[in-house]
C-alpha cells in the first residue's frame, strides 16, 4: 500500500519551510498550517519582506554591514563618534550593542573569525578593509568587541599586529561575570580575568 | 543616547519571522541571515510557495482536507476504498495516517474537536457534513481516529449519537500501549485499557 499526500502546494510551502536552520519536517507542517490560518495579505507581506530583502539589502561601504542605502544610517548619522570604531563579527553584534544604548561611535562588520577549522583566514574578512580605514588618519580608536572564543582572540591579536604601526588606541571589550550571575557558578577563566582587571569602585551600581 | 538599526528591510524581515509561533527575535534574526545567504532564486521559491499556497488551496468539496484542486487527489482516487471512512482532526493527521500505509479508505476532516473551553461547538466542525455523507447511504463504515483526550472523546460520543439512526458500522482506532514503550512506565488508564480490549496472539510481531 502507498501513501498519498492531498495537497502538492501544502508539500511544497513544508519543504521550504524544512529547509530553514532548526525546522523539522513537524515545526514545518504547523508552520505552514498557521499561514494558512491568516489573512492572504499577512502572507504576502511576508513573502514580499523576503523578497525584498533579498534584492534591495546592501553592504554599507564603510563598515560592511547590511545597509537599505549605499552607506548604512549610523556612519550617515553625523551626531555619531566617527572616530571610534567598534570591531564586531557580524550584523547581529551591531545590532546587540546598539540596544544597549552605551556606543556613540561607529562600526566595522568583520564578517567572521579567524578560523582554519572553518577555512576561515583573514583575507574572508574584512580587516584590510579596516587597517585602510584607520590610516586615513580619523579614527582615534578601535574597541574590539569580538566573541571571548580562540577565534575570537585569534582574530583580536591578528588586527592588533596589523595596526601595530598605527598610533590608534586599541582596547577590548570587558571579560568579566556577567550581571546576575553567581560567583560560585562562574568559570575559572572569568573569575580569575575578572579579579586581574579589577576596576575602581565608585559606590555606584550597575 | 539612542540605538539606530542599519536596516530597515532587515528589521521588517525579522519582524515578520517574529510573528510566526514559536519564534522569538533571536530565531527571527537567525532565520533572516540565513535568508540574506541563499541565492535570489531560493528566497523567490520560498516567497512564491508562500503566496501560491495562500491564493490556490483549495478545500476538498468530499473531506473538508485542503487539496490542489475541488477534489482532493484521495478523494478522487478510485482505487480507494471510499466505503470507509476515516475521521480525523485536521490535515496533518491525513498526513500521519497515509503515513503509516495502513489505511485504503477515504478521510472526513472535522477541522477541530468539540472544545467548550475554546469555544468550539460542533457547528464549528464538520460534522453534519459527515452525517449527510454517511445518510447518502455509501459509507459502510466510519472510523474515529481523534486524539485520546477529553475533547476527542466527548467529540467521538457526539458523532455516535448522530450517527445512532444509521446502519453504519462505528470503529475508534485501538488504544494500548506504544509500540517500544516500556509496561512498567506507561499510564494506568492505557495500561487498564490495553488488557481489557486485549487481542488475539496471532503469533507474529509487529
Amino acid at each position: 500500500m502507498s501513501k498519498e499526500y492531498p495537497s502538492a502546494l501544502f508539500e511544497r510551502a513544508v519543504g521550504e519551510f524544512s529547509k530553514l536552520p532548526g525546522v523539522g519536517r513537524k515545526t514545518a507542517t504547523r508552520l505552514v498550517l498557521h499561514m494558512l490560518r491568516q489573512q492572504e495579505q499577512d502572507v504576502e507581506n511576508f513573502a514580499e519582506a523576503l523578497t525584498r530583502l533579498k534584492k534591495d539589502v546592501k553592504y554599507c561601504i564603510y563598515c560592511h554591514g547590511i545597509s537599505d542605502t549605499e552607506v548604512c544610517p549610523i556612519c550617515a548619522n553625523p551626531l555619531r563618534d566617527h572616530s571610534t570604531v567598534c570591531v564586531v563579527e557580524n550584523i547581529q553584534d551591531i545590532i546587540a550593542v546598539e540596544n544597549t544604548m552605551q556606543f556613540k561611535g561607529v562600526y566595522h562588520v568583520l564578517g567572521g573569525v579567524i578560523s582554519p577549522m572553518d577555512g576561515i583566514s583573514p583575507g574572508d574578512l574584512q580587516i584590510e578593509s579596516l587597517v585602510a580605514r584607520v590610516a586615513e588618519g580619523n579614527v582615534k580608536e578601535v574597541i574590539l568587541a569580538l566573541s571571548p572564543t580562540m577565534e575570537g582572540d585569534t582574530t583580536n591579536f591578528y588586527i592588533f599586529r596589523k595596526l601595530a604601526d598605527s598610533n590608534v588606541k586599541l582596547s577590548v571589550i570587558a571579560r568579566g561575570i556577567s550581571v546576575g550571575d553567581e560567583l560560585e557558578y562562574t568559570d575559572e577563566v572569568t573569575l580569575g580575568r575578572s579579579i586581574v582587571n579589577r576596576t575602581p569602585f565608585t559606590g555606584k551600581s550597575y
